[in-house]
């Protein structure tokens, strides 16, 4: 079964009122929420496309792994998740073909939402992450 | 009128058999294309997910803008595309909101197709581009 669809393409950015200014006011995607997580340390924002979102992610903190990458990248695309009708059966026909996942098992968000990273190392510099979207593909 | 979808999400990359590796055979997109463009200096391949696609490009020369970005930031994601259906209508919004286009006015590809990118600075780092598909939207 191959992949539903581009889930999110996931922007790290260091102004979130510039960056909507960008992406809703001035391109015109719908804003389809915003989020303060504190576990994560980021303020998100996430913008409505065809099938897909835009996700807006703003540091809140210095330490957390989004704030690193901003500090060492610049802003800019920092992920993008595919969605998969079944985690467990993509992830082991990604390992099957050599290529490295970051969690060897999902992980699961508060929503309920399975999901995986593989690592960057092994696609060739991008950073995919898995959700499984159950009931659909 | 909102954008209508991401047309396309574009990763350049060091070895084309190694990407279609990871994002044909491992992640299971179908391939939908590819292409051997001399006049861009790229080797191009498309794989199809949902209603987007992933673009693969390889540079075939040292000195072209994509060869020259892989050099300066390795392999990874390159920019994204928006289709929009009226491109005139898109930039003028997108200017009226402050925001540098890189293209003053929309250029057109062999197919037909016109197009324009957003400068990177005013998109906090990302390079966009739109599409406009006819008929859509």
């Amino acid at each position: 079964m191959p992949p539903i669809k581009i889930d999110h393409l996931a922007v790290v950015v260091d102004d979130m009122p510039a960056a909507l200014n960008f992406w809703q006011q001035a391109l015109g995607l719908t804003l389809g929420g915003t989020e303060h997580n504190e576990h994560e340390a980021v303020d998100i924002a996430f913008l409505n496309v065809g099938e897909s979102r835009v996700e807006l992610l703003k540091p809140i903190t210095d330490d957390s792994g989004i704030a690193k990458y901003l500090a060492k990248r610049g802003p800019g695309m920092h992920h993008v998740c595919i969605a998969v009708s079944d985690i467990e059966a993509a992830m082991a026909t990604i390992r099957a073909n050599g290529v490295e996942l970051i969690n060897e098992t999902p992980r699961t968000r508060e929503d309920g939402t399975r999901y995986a990273f593989v690592h960057p190392k092994s696609t060739g510099g991008v950073m995919v992450e898995l959700y499984e979207l159950k009931g659909q593909g």
